[in-house]
């Protein structure tokens, strides 16, 4: 009697110890860390993002001057654009601000968002990149998230990989 | 015969000697110096001056989009910035950069000059700062240079003696 229930639960003890071995653990990769004083890295360049018209061709209510983004890098990213790679660590910023009219011209306003860029091999979905957008002045907030193959890198994906997906170049 | 000619020659010695000791000698004050290194120091805040239309309403044919400054801080301005006092040696820099046009906004292109503001009691002309700017990317071509209390400090004059006459804030 013992031994007709024993069996059975051997086989599948067995099996499952054979399916723990052959596939592997899901790998849960950690959040993209917050860029703790990046406001005092390496500034790379800034440019901006026009308004876009809406349907009525009347410019977005939120940002109606467009928003400028402040690039900014690590000393690893540093070294990533001197030498064409960027090693494990590298961390790019876009920080990005509405922008405000002001006595002839614009001004950054409140800020959007931190994305941040981190060089890490083992998103190899995402070009061996993690991606966070961390919503305005929050550290905490997170726009992308597990969204950001197609949020963040859909986008970098065009940079190519002779690139590393970077699309900017550290400005003299 | 030798006496009559010495004695005037001894009292315009001892004139001469004493003008030297009671008017001070012309201050010639150096240049202001080229901010080595600048494009690593902390990263203040941008903003951009918007093209402005001439005569026939058309924009310049130089900077059609207009321009863009990048503000940079040396570590004593950054003092400055915290304290509200500026001390000797603090340096704020303006990169100016022509705009131009990409897909969907608008990107750094040449460098139209590095705007230098150092601070230096000496210099009370012009509210005790120096300013130099130093055209495109030379580290010589001067065009400031004595003009600098009309074409510099004639409008930062505007920020004020309680501002130290520095317009920026440094961005969060």
């Amino acid at each position: 009697m013992k031994l007709r229930f024993l069996l059975p639960v051997c086989v599948l003890a067995f099996t499952a110890l054979l399916l723990a071995q052959t596939t592997p653990p899901a790998l849960v990769l950690p959040e993209v860390p917050y860029p703790d004083g990046f406001r005092r890295w390496a500034h790379v360049s800034s440019a901006i993002v026009s308004a876009k018209m809406g349907e009525a061709g009347a410019p977005p209510k939120e940002a109606p001057h467009g928003q400028i983004h402040n690039l900014y890098a690590n000393e690893l990213a540093l070294e990533g654009y001197r030498t064409g790679h960027f090693p494990e660590g590298a961390v790019l910023i876009a920080d990005w601000f509405i922008l405000e009219e002001t006595r002839g011209g614009l001004k950054q306003g409140p800020r959007k968002s931190v994305d941040v860029m981190i060089r890490d091999a083992r998103r190899v979905e995402t070009g061996g990149w993690g991606f966070e957008n961390f919503d305005q002045d929050s550290r905490t907030k997170r726009n992308a998230g597990p969204k950001s193959v197609t949020s963040c890198f859909e986008c970098h994906r065009r940079a190519g990989p002779e690139r590393e997906f970077v699309f900017s170049t550290l400005l003299p």
